[in-house]
């Protein structure tokens, strides 16, 4: 057997709490090489005289592994585990001690698997709206013209953004687009900031407490979250913590005051004072304007809780997506939960992180993140050639390994944002494509999110071309489909497979195919024909 | 290449902030087949565009694995990273996605590895003390009558302890010896609880403020720690806090008054009332004496954590063993931690935790854990004849890949406790295998800790027998090899490997060579007798 294959390790996504009473286990194995798998479970203090045996299920395969698993039930929580591993050439037992031919259980207590009780304030639980939600992410500038003075606009509705452009979007034009919005199922809005900043991001933040009068100010936001409270859609705010504005107060003391400011260690500053040439403060990339806070700082961190707690207790808002999220503090992040979630323990946060975050995703810091593997593998397979449906059924699985189940359910699949290249861009146009892998996200566990103006076909390099202002003519839409998508029921894990060279997402009654091969495949007595997908439910087209 | 052996992951102990501008990164692949490793790195922002180079070192090897290390230094610490392979038979590209053979960097922000900003709270520093502390743990009845009425004495001093035996041993009987201690290297002390509780053990605590009157009472502590600190010795003090005795004034009350306690979500009960037959309350083990705390409920948390800064700030005590740590409540250690931390950031917290307690060393809850591990390694090797000198150094080495270098400097490496075989009974009665494993957890990271009464070989088997009480006769001693050990500095990390079926551990001047095989082995020009050790400073014998 290839012992290099074999991986278990309690205490992560492997050996996850699910209730109080049950245990998610996954073990993994090289691909193709063990016939059966079963775990040896018991309370472990018995562990040495008696067990009970389950069989795992090969739930998902990559490229070079298998992975099985299985939910354990008990009374007594306390479990300790081993593994019984079945191949061609013979059975071995894996335990911490690694795989063996032989057990000793009277010697258990020292390298049994164990996960040793389940507190119930352990078990991950998914934020329960999350598990229904459909985001669309707007970039407030660009979206609608609700209210308000519009003078500062130098823009015109439709030409292409510069980096500077301001289109004047708003909140309010946000709020008279709800129904647009709810017309194809969209029940979550994901706001690019919206608190006063000069630019037309808002990320230099000037003041966490004002949101932005061209915005519509502070009323704007309450008026948007009660009128889409009350229309059953969420609204989640950008956090922005990592960073700065220059006009933030504090920075600006430490820029007139130096070390005599009370705000100095709120940045992290080499000299006595601030200088921009040549830079020696931290910022966000090589922006000068863009300061970087020091969340290691117990002032700051006090600070940007009252901001994280202030918006959900005061505006009701649902959550927050976290910009820059990994750049900032791992300290700050478990006092920033603590406090949020205990404002509102139904507020989801949402990491910007563009990587695996696995670490930061076991129930101490966030519900889930921005997942821009998933947007990496969609356009590896949809617009770069790089996946076949085989290698592209084995990445998402080894995605869905990554982290446990309750976090799977509270990831937010995406295929662009504010921060890349159009998806149907990257397709070069291909609509079919798009359609197929707004599709797919629809598909995999987790939230899927829509960034403005998909819908609309809307094309855009990278940014600011990105952010070209909503389009609201009559022109072709996918919000027919998306509509039919947002319908699919949520929930369970969806087997993920090639069939006949198309990459092949099962739950439930639902079946899709996707077929990105030069060459037409078949779904039972039908014709896939190449660069297309099919929906199933049970036998017919949804 | 074999692909399966290949692994690295970010923000886990193959990748951890050390300080301020050093990352300390490990990277895994088959044993034997790397004949060199770079790691590719710069800023995150700048990385399509340059990247240094770093070679790795192969650090450690263990029977499947070697582990190459190296730690980087930046002063921009926004890391971005990949690993160049090279093997016999090609070089590979290493990143989120795998084992590639070519890499593109142009879409690097998607899939190289990163750790994306050291903030200066995030970085793994040990307490400092306690990298060169060497414990000696203490079972407070059996160690020493020192002051006070002895009236409740059912154990002759030096009898066989029976379960309920009571020998007298009090803290002030441990202030007595401690030039004793210090006699021979000791500059910290783990206590096994002292806290009001009718049996010997008092794992059983009826009152966490009031330090037991047969252990002299909480001045008795008060003296105790001054006395120590006035010697330049800790004192640790054991944490029980998974459970409580069945005296403890909330549990009496929740038995006097069921549902209608305010303790009664204290505990965990199914019913309305507890009861012991049939036990319809948690407990740990099955002590229907013990009742297992509730540590989800935040009531529970602050109690708890109240205990625990209290001694820390009233009595000056060092830090915290916590006993059954692993049952407990992830979310309250984390609490707790925060808590203890910020009344001293230098009180250490130790859980008890027999396994793999990875997931909860990373800053978050514990500093380092009974190491367990190690000694179940020391019996395979030295008692049991599981390991030969090969097997064990790999083992060794497995072991400390699996925490960061910070985290190792802070295990308790342990041949027996309370709760095991003494370590001269498992091994025998040799004290020539007792004398090469106390060397060998002196040339391991981490604090060495000695059960009371080892250097005066004392034997013994399962609980109660581990207990004897402390020989303070003339007997024979160990006290003059482990007064040398104790002397060798601390610090760094050991190389291991197997030298002539020797097991050899090399720091700095010191190396250690044990001989567990039938025949003689050779180092330098000197013979090593089989069942020996040889431990040698430069090139002399120490």
């Amino acid at each position: 057997m290839n012992r290099y294959a074999v991986f278990h390790a309690p205490d992560t996504p492997c050996c996850c709490p699910v209730s109080e009473d049950s245990l998610e286990l996954r073990l993994r194995a090289a691909r193709g090489e063990l016939r059966r798998v079963e775990v040896l479970y018991e309370s472990k203090y018995v562990f040495h005289e008696s067990r009970r045996r389950a069989k795992m299920r090969l739930s998902y395969s990559t490229e070079l592994y298998d992975w099985f698993t299985v939910t354990l039930k008990a009374e007594d929580t306390r479990f300790a585990y081993i593994f019984r591993l079945y191949g061609d050439d013979g059975a071995w037992y894996y335990s911490e001690d690694g795989v063996t031919e032989s057990y000793d259980y009277k010697k258990g207590y020292y390298n049994f698997f164990q996960y040793p009780y389940i507190n119930s304030s352990d078990v991950q639980r998914p934020v329960a709206w999350m598990e229904k939600a459909f985001f669309y992410q707007i970039f407030v500038d660009r979206f609608r013209q609700g209210s308000g003075d519009k003078d500062f606009v130098n823009l015109s509705w439709g030409d292409v953004p510069k980096p500077k452009s301001l289109a004047g979007g708003d909140l309010d034009g946000v709020r008279e687009k709800l129904d647009y919005l709810k017309g194809f199922g969209v029940n979550a809005i994901y706001l690019t900031p919206v608190f006063y900043a000069p630019s037309n991001h808002k990320y230099d933040t000037w003041d966490y407490y004002t949101v932005d009068p061209r915005f519509g100010g502070n009323e704007a936001l309450k008026r948007l979250v009660e009128a889409a409270h009350a229309k059953g859609v969420r609204i989640v705010l950008d956090g922005v913590f990592n960073h700065v504005g220059e006009g933030f107060a504090p920075f600006r003391d430490v820029e007139a005051r130096g070390r005599d400011s009370e705000y100095f260690d709120w940045f992290i500053i080499r000299g006595d004072r601030p200088c921009r040439e040549p830079l020696n403060y931290d910022v966000f990339a090589s922006c000068a304007y863009m300061p970087k806070l020091n969340t290691s700082n117990p002032s700051v961190r006090e600070y940007l809780c009252g901001v994280g707690t202030y918006y959900v207790r005061e505006y009701g808002i649902d959550g927050w997506r976290l910009d820059v999220a990994d750049e900032v503090s791992r300290g700050f992040w478990r006092d920033f939960r603590r406090a949020v979630k205990s404002a509102n323990p139904q507020a989801v946060l949402i990491a910007e992180n563009w990587h695996d975050a696995s670490p930061s995703l076991r129930g101490d810091q966030f519900d889930g993140i921005m997942n821009y593997s998933v947007t990496k593998a969609c356009l590896d397979y949809f617009a770069w050639g790089k996946l076949d449906g085989q290698h592209m059924a084995w990445k998402l699985s080894e995605l869905l390994m990554r982290n446990s189940g309750p976090v799977n359910s509270m990831m937010l699949n995406l295929l662009d944002s504010h921060d890349t290249y159009r998806f149907l861009t990257e397709a070069h146009g291909d609509r079919e494509a798009l359609h197929a892998a707004l599709s797919l996200i629809f598909m995999l566990p987790g939230a899927p999110c829509v960034f403005y103006g998909t819908e609309k076909y809307i094309t855009g390099g990278y940014d600011p071309d990105c952010r070209r202002c909503m389009d609201w003519s009559d022109s072709p839409s996918a919000a027919a489909l998306l509509r039919k998508l947002s319908k699919i029921p949520r929930g369970g894990e969806p087997e993920i497979s090639c069939v006949d060279g198309m990459l092949a997402v099962r739950r439930g009654k639902y079946a899709l195919y996707i077929n990105r091969t030069a060459r037409d495949a078949r779904v039972g007595g039908t014709v896939v024909p190449a660069m297309s997908h099919r929906l199933l439910k049970g036998e017919r087209d949804l």
